[in-house]
Protein backbone atom coordinates (compact mmCIF):
# COMPACT_ATOMS: atom_id res chain seq x y z
CA UNK A 1 0.00 0.00 0.00
CA UNK A 2 1.27 3.28 -1.15
CA UNK A 3 -0.59 6.98 -0.82
CA UNK A 4 -0.94 10.16 -0.14
CA UNK A 5 -1.41 9.57 3.04
CA UNK A 6 1.45 6.96 4.40
CA UNK A 7 2.49 8.72 7.20
CA UNK A 8 -0.35 10.80 8.15
CA UNK A 9 -0.57 11.53 12.06
CA UNK A 10 2.70 9.35 12.57
CA UNK A 11 0.63 6.18 11.37
CA UNK A 12 2.73 3.28 9.54
CA UNK A 13 -0.54 3.00 6.98
CA UNK A 14 2.01 0.20 5.43
CA UNK A 15 2.25 -1.80 8.24
CA UNK A 16 -1.96 -1.85 8.77
CA UNK A 17 -2.24 -2.59 4.91
CA UNK A 18 0.08 -5.10 5.05
CA UNK A 19 -1.66 -6.71 7.39
CA UNK A 20 -4.78 -6.90 6.27
CA UNK A 21 -3.93 -8.06 2.87
CA UNK A 22 -2.62 -10.69 4.19
CA UNK A 23 -5.93 -11.28 6.43
CA UNK A 24 -7.66 -11.40 3.78
CA UNK A 25 -5.91 -13.92 1.93
CA UNK A 26 -5.58 -15.83 5.26
CA UNK A 27 -8.35 -15.35 7.35
CA UNK A 28 -7.06 -17.33 10.43
CA UNK A 29 -4.32 -14.91 10.44
CA UNK A 30 -6.77 -12.82 12.37
CA UNK A 31 -7.46 -15.22 15.18
CA UNK A 32 -4.70 -13.41 17.57
CA UNK A 33 -4.00 -14.36 21.30
CA UNK A 34 -2.81 -11.76 23.94
CA UNK A 35 -1.45 -12.58 27.00
CA UNK A 36 -0.09 -10.63 30.12
CA UNK A 37 1.65 -11.92 33.26
CA UNK A 38 0.82 -11.03 36.59
CA UNK A 39 3.17 -11.12 39.63
CA UNK A 40 1.74 -10.11 43.02
CA UNK A 41 4.91 -7.63 44.59
CA UNK A 42 3.16 -7.84 48.65
CA UNK A 43 0.48 -5.28 49.77
CA UNK A 44 -1.72 -4.33 47.41
CA UNK A 45 1.26 -3.79 44.64
CA UNK A 46 1.53 -6.32 41.99
CA UNK A 47 2.97 -5.76 38.49
CA UNK A 48 1.74 -6.89 34.78
CA UNK A 49 4.26 -7.76 31.86
CA UNK A 50 3.11 -8.85 28.64
CA UNK A 51 5.39 -9.85 25.64
CA UNK A 52 9.31 -8.08 25.86
CA UNK A 53 7.93 -4.92 27.18
CA UNK A 54 8.57 -3.09 31.00
CA UNK A 55 6.65 -3.82 33.65
CA UNK A 56 3.50 -2.04 34.69
CA UNK A 57 2.86 -1.38 38.47
CA UNK A 58 -0.54 -1.42 39.61
CA UNK A 59 -1.05 -0.41 43.70
CA UNK A 60 -4.33 1.20 45.20
CA UNK A 61 -5.05 4.45 46.97
CA UNK A 62 -4.30 4.86 50.63
CA UNK A 63 -8.15 5.02 51.55
CA UNK A 64 -8.76 1.32 50.20
CA UNK A 65 -5.65 0.41 51.80
CA UNK A 66 -2.32 0.53 49.74
CA UNK A 67 0.40 2.46 49.36
CA UNK A 68 -0.40 4.74 46.50
CA UNK A 69 2.16 4.11 44.06
CA UNK A 70 0.32 3.04 40.84
CA UNK A 71 -2.96 3.26 39.01
CA UNK A 72 -5.26 0.83 40.70
CA UNK A 73 -6.74 -2.15 38.28
CA UNK A 74 -10.25 -0.24 38.00
CA UNK A 75 -8.43 2.38 36.81
CA UNK A 76 -5.85 0.83 34.54
CA UNK A 77 -9.21 -0.87 32.69
CA UNK A 78 -10.43 3.02 31.96
CA UNK A 79 -6.96 4.04 30.84
CA UNK A 80 -6.80 0.77 28.56
CA UNK A 81 -10.75 1.89 26.95
CA UNK A 82 -8.96 5.48 26.06
CA UNK A 83 -5.95 3.95 24.77
CA UNK A 84 -7.75 1.33 22.52
CA UNK A 85 -9.85 4.29 20.97
CA UNK A 86 -6.73 6.60 20.50
CA UNK A 87 -5.94 3.44 18.48
CA UNK A 88 -8.87 3.55 16.53
CA UNK A 89 -8.93 7.38 16.08
CA UNK A 90 -5.06 7.31 14.48
CA UNK A 91 -5.90 4.25 12.48
CA UNK A 92 -9.17 5.48 10.75
CA UNK A 93 -8.68 9.14 10.45
CA UNK A 94 -5.43 8.16 8.90
CA UNK A 95 -6.83 5.91 6.47
CA UNK A 96 -9.51 8.56 5.74
CA UNK A 97 -6.69 11.10 5.16
CA UNK A 98 -7.77 13.47 8.00
CA UNK A 99 -5.14 14.97 9.75
CA UNK A 100 -5.52 14.81 13.77
CA UNK A 101 -3.98 18.11 15.97
CA UNK A 102 -5.21 17.16 19.30
CA UNK A 103 -6.94 14.27 20.74
CA UNK A 104 -7.41 13.76 24.51
CA UNK A 105 -10.17 11.50 26.43
CA UNK A 106 -11.49 11.39 29.40
CA UNK A 107 -13.18 8.19 30.94
CA UNK A 108 -14.81 7.72 33.91
CA UNK A 109 -16.91 5.03 36.04
CA UNK A 110 -18.56 4.52 38.91
CA UNK A 111 -17.94 1.45 41.33
CA UNK A 112 -20.58 0.61 44.55
CA UNK A 113 -17.39 -1.02 46.94
CA UNK A 114 -19.76 -3.18 48.99
CA UNK A 115 -19.21 -6.04 47.06
CA UNK A 116 -15.62 -5.67 46.61
CA UNK A 117 -15.60 -5.38 50.77
CA UNK A 118 -17.88 -8.20 51.55
CA UNK A 119 -20.56 -6.36 52.79
CA UNK A 120 -22.82 -7.27 49.74
CA UNK A 121 -23.38 -9.50 46.89
CA UNK A 122 -24.46 -6.95 43.88
CA UNK A 123 -22.25 -5.82 41.09
CA UNK A 124 -18.36 -5.69 42.03
CA UNK A 125 -17.94 -3.63 38.81
CA UNK A 126 -18.55 -0.63 36.87
CA UNK A 127 -21.98 0.14 37.08
CA UNK A 128 -21.34 2.18 33.21
CA UNK A 129 -18.39 4.08 31.90
CA UNK A 130 -18.74 7.56 30.39
CA UNK A 131 -16.57 8.56 28.02
CA UNK A 132 -15.61 11.95 26.59
CA UNK A 133 -13.40 12.65 23.83
CA UNK A 134 -11.80 15.83 22.51
CA UNK A 135 -10.59 15.84 19.20
CA UNK A 136 -9.68 18.75 16.69
CA UNK A 137 -8.63 17.45 13.24
CA UNK A 138 -8.72 19.31 10.06
CA UNK A 139 -12.51 17.68 8.44
CA UNK A 140 -15.99 19.21 9.01
CA UNK A 141 -17.93 18.02 12.32
CA UNK A 142 -20.16 15.48 9.92
CA UNK A 143 -16.45 13.64 9.11
CA UNK A 144 -15.81 13.84 12.46
CA UNK A 145 -19.01 12.38 13.44
CA UNK A 146 -19.11 9.43 11.11
CA UNK A 147 -15.05 8.83 12.25
CA UNK A 148 -16.29 8.32 15.74
CA UNK A 149 -19.01 6.47 15.03
CA UNK A 150 -16.38 3.88 13.16
CA UNK A 151 -14.19 4.25 16.16
CA UNK A 152 -16.84 3.20 18.79
CA UNK A 153 -17.93 0.12 17.01
CA UNK A 154 -14.92 -1.60 15.90
CA UNK A 155 -12.90 -1.12 19.21
CA UNK A 156 -11.77 -4.06 20.87
CA UNK A 157 -11.62 -2.64 24.39
CA UNK A 158 -15.13 -1.14 23.76
CA UNK A 159 -16.76 -4.27 23.00
CA UNK A 160 -15.56 -6.26 25.24
CA UNK A 161 -16.68 -3.82 27.73
CA UNK A 162 -19.91 -3.38 25.94
CA UNK A 163 -20.10 -7.28 26.19
CA UNK A 164 -20.46 -10.42 28.64
CA UNK A 165 -17.37 -11.93 28.15
CA UNK A 166 -16.72 -15.69 28.87
CA UNK A 167 -13.97 -15.96 31.81
CA UNK A 168 -12.18 -18.99 33.23
CA UNK A 169 -10.12 -18.05 36.06
CA UNK A 170 -8.74 -21.44 37.73
CA UNK A 171 -6.55 -21.70 40.61
CA UNK A 172 -3.46 -24.21 39.98
CA UNK A 173 -3.22 -27.14 42.46
CA UNK B 1 -9.07 -2.79 64.15
CA UNK B 2 -6.70 -4.61 65.64
CA UNK B 3 -5.47 -8.10 65.45
CA UNK B 4 -2.41 -10.59 65.42
CA UNK B 5 -3.00 -10.15 61.30
CA UNK B 6 -3.01 -5.87 60.89
CA UNK B 7 0.49 -6.61 58.70
CA UNK B 8 0.11 -10.09 57.62
CA UNK B 9 1.12 -9.85 53.06
CA UNK B 10 2.23 -6.45 53.91
CA UNK B 11 -1.46 -5.49 53.86
CA UNK B 12 -2.74 -2.54 56.27
CA UNK B 13 -5.27 -4.02 57.52
CA UNK B 14 -6.43 -1.33 59.25
CA UNK B 15 -7.08 0.68 56.51
CA UNK B 16 -9.38 -1.58 54.94
CA UNK B 17 -11.16 -2.19 58.26
CA UNK B 18 -11.55 1.90 59.00
CA UNK B 19 -13.06 1.52 55.92
CA UNK B 20 -15.68 -1.39 55.95
CA UNK B 21 -16.87 0.58 59.23
CA UNK B 22 -16.92 3.80 57.42
CA UNK B 23 -19.21 2.47 55.16
CA UNK B 24 -21.19 0.50 57.09
CA UNK B 25 -22.49 3.42 58.89
CA UNK B 26 -22.66 5.45 55.70
CA UNK B 27 -23.83 3.19 52.86
CA UNK B 28 -23.26 5.96 50.16
CA UNK B 29 -19.64 6.07 51.04
CA UNK B 30 -19.58 2.71 49.26
CA UNK B 31 -20.44 4.71 45.59
CA UNK B 32 -16.91 5.12 44.32
CA UNK B 33 -15.98 7.00 41.39
CA UNK B 34 -12.80 6.41 39.19
CA UNK B 35 -11.71 8.15 36.31
CA UNK B 36 -8.43 8.23 33.54
CA UNK B 37 -7.05 10.75 31.21
CA UNK B 38 -5.78 9.84 27.69
CA UNK B 39 -3.69 11.62 25.85
CA UNK B 40 -2.58 10.46 22.01
CA UNK B 41 1.43 10.89 21.19
CA UNK B 42 1.18 10.39 17.48
CA UNK B 43 1.54 7.07 15.58
CA UNK B 44 -0.61 4.40 17.99
CA UNK B 45 1.00 6.00 21.07
CA UNK B 46 -0.96 7.50 23.97
CA UNK B 47 -0.86 7.34 27.69
CA UNK B 48 -3.21 7.03 30.41
CA UNK B 49 -3.31 8.78 33.55
CA UNK B 50 -5.25 8.36 36.82
CA UNK B 51 -5.12 11.12 39.97
CA UNK B 52 -1.47 12.34 39.96
CA UNK B 53 -0.38 9.09 39.47
CA UNK B 54 2.50 8.93 36.82
CA UNK B 55 1.35 8.80 33.05
CA UNK B 56 1.61 5.10 31.81
CA UNK B 57 2.58 3.97 28.10
CA UNK B 58 0.75 2.27 25.04
CA UNK B 59 1.72 1.52 21.97
CA UNK B 60 0.76 -1.40 19.63
CA UNK B 61 3.33 -4.07 17.87
CA UNK B 62 4.77 -3.41 14.71
CA UNK B 63 2.95 -6.03 13.31
CA UNK B 64 0.10 -3.95 13.80
CA UNK B 65 1.50 -1.11 12.78
CA UNK B 66 2.73 0.59 16.33
CA UNK B 67 6.30 1.73 17.51
CA UNK B 68 6.14 -1.60 20.04
CA UNK B 69 6.99 0.92 22.80
CA UNK B 70 4.40 -0.67 25.49
CA UNK B 71 1.92 -2.66 26.20
CA UNK B 72 -1.36 -2.43 23.65
CA UNK B 73 -4.38 -1.64 25.02
CA UNK B 74 -5.75 -5.33 25.55
CA UNK B 75 -2.55 -6.43 26.87
CA UNK B 76 -3.30 -4.11 29.40
CA UNK B 77 -6.87 -5.31 30.10
CA UNK B 78 -5.69 -8.03 30.47
CA UNK B 79 -3.13 -7.06 32.98
CA UNK B 80 -5.85 -4.87 35.03
CA UNK B 81 -7.89 -8.04 35.66
CA UNK B 82 -4.44 -10.10 37.02
CA UNK B 83 -3.56 -6.59 38.93
CA UNK B 84 -6.83 -6.93 40.22
CA UNK B 85 -7.11 -10.71 41.11
CA UNK B 86 -3.92 -10.16 43.11
CA UNK B 87 -5.42 -7.13 45.09
CA UNK B 88 -8.76 -9.32 45.68
CA UNK B 89 -5.86 -12.43 47.06
CA UNK B 90 -3.76 -10.47 48.98
CA UNK B 91 -7.02 -8.83 51.19
CA UNK B 92 -8.67 -11.82 51.59
CA UNK B 93 -6.36 -13.78 52.68
CA UNK B 94 -4.97 -11.53 54.89
CA UNK B 95 -8.53 -11.37 56.56
CA UNK B 96 -8.48 -14.61 56.97
CA UNK B 97 -4.89 -15.05 58.16
CA UNK B 98 -3.39 -17.09 55.34
CA UNK B 99 0.17 -15.80 54.52
CA UNK B 100 0.78 -15.60 50.97
CA UNK B 101 4.21 -16.61 49.59
CA UNK B 102 3.96 -16.24 46.31
CA UNK B 103 1.12 -15.24 43.47
CA UNK B 104 1.17 -15.35 39.79
CA UNK B 105 -1.73 -15.25 37.45
CA UNK B 106 -1.15 -16.18 33.56
CA UNK B 107 -3.70 -14.21 31.45
CA UNK B 108 -4.91 -15.50 27.71
CA UNK B 109 -7.67 -14.22 25.60
CA UNK B 110 -8.44 -14.54 21.72
CA UNK B 111 -9.22 -11.91 19.81
CA UNK B 112 -10.59 -11.73 15.78
CA UNK B 113 -8.61 -8.76 14.30
CA UNK B 114 -11.48 -8.29 11.70
CA UNK B 115 -13.89 -6.10 12.97
CA UNK B 116 -10.57 -3.98 14.12
CA UNK B 117 -9.68 -3.84 10.52
CA UNK B 118 -13.00 -3.32 9.06
CA UNK B 119 -13.12 -7.00 7.34
CA UNK B 120 -15.55 -8.03 9.29
CA UNK B 121 -18.61 -6.96 11.52
CA UNK B 122 -18.25 -9.29 14.46
CA UNK B 123 -17.25 -9.12 18.02
CA UNK B 124 -14.14 -7.18 18.26
CA UNK B 125 -13.12 -7.66 21.30
CA UNK B 126 -12.22 -11.07 23.42
CA UNK B 127 -13.96 -13.87 22.56
CA UNK B 128 -12.89 -15.77 26.14
CA UNK B 129 -10.24 -14.77 28.75
CA UNK B 130 -8.60 -18.06 30.34
CA UNK B 131 -6.74 -17.27 33.49
CA UNK B 132 -4.29 -19.38 35.31
CA UNK B 133 -3.36 -18.58 39.63
CA UNK B 134 -0.36 -20.35 41.26
CA UNK B 135 -0.65 -19.26 44.90
CA UNK B 136 1.93 -20.61 47.18
CA UNK B 137 0.61 -19.63 50.64
CA UNK B 138 0.29 -21.47 54.00
CA UNK B 139 -3.10 -23.17 54.30
CA UNK B 140 -4.88 -26.51 53.05
CA UNK B 141 -5.92 -26.73 49.47
CA UNK B 142 -9.31 -26.75 50.35
CA UNK B 143 -8.81 -23.64 52.44
CA UNK B 144 -6.88 -21.85 49.53
CA UNK B 145 -10.41 -23.39 47.01
CA UNK B 146 -12.94 -21.20 49.60
CA UNK B 147 -10.29 -18.18 49.16
CA UNK B 148 -9.74 -18.58 45.44
CA UNK B 149 -13.90 -18.67 44.79
CA UNK B 150 -14.31 -15.54 47.40
CA UNK B 151 -11.69 -13.33 45.09
CA UNK B 152 -13.26 -14.61 41.75
CA UNK B 153 -16.53 -13.46 42.85
CA UNK B 154 -15.97 -10.30 44.36
CA UNK B 155 -13.41 -8.82 41.70
CA UNK B 156 -14.09 -5.57 40.14
CA UNK B 157 -12.62 -5.91 36.77
CA UNK B 158 -13.78 -9.85 36.25
CA UNK B 159 -17.20 -8.60 37.27
CA UNK B 160 -16.74 -5.67 34.71
CA UNK B 161 -15.88 -8.20 31.71
CA UNK B 162 -18.16 -10.63 33.10
CA UNK B 163 -21.46 -8.75 32.50
CA UNK B 164 -22.38 -6.08 29.00
CA UNK B 165 -21.46 -2.42 31.17
CA UNK B 166 -23.74 0.44 29.69
CA UNK B 167 -20.94 2.30 27.78
CA UNK B 168 -21.34 6.01 26.70
CA UNK B 169 -18.87 7.56 24.55
CA UNK B 170 -19.40 10.61 23.18
CA UNK B 171 -17.54 13.05 20.82
CA UNK B 172 -17.33 16.87 22.10
CA UNK B 173 -18.11 18.84 19.63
Amino acid sequence: MSNANENLNGVNLGAVGALVDHIRGNPGAARTEWKSHVRWAGAFRSESRSRNQRAVPSDEPPALGGDDTAPNPVEQLLGALGNCLAVGYAANASVAGIRIDSLEIDLQGDIDLRTFLGLGDGNAGFESIAVNVRLVADAPPEVLRRLHARVVSTSPVGHTLGRAVPLRIELSS
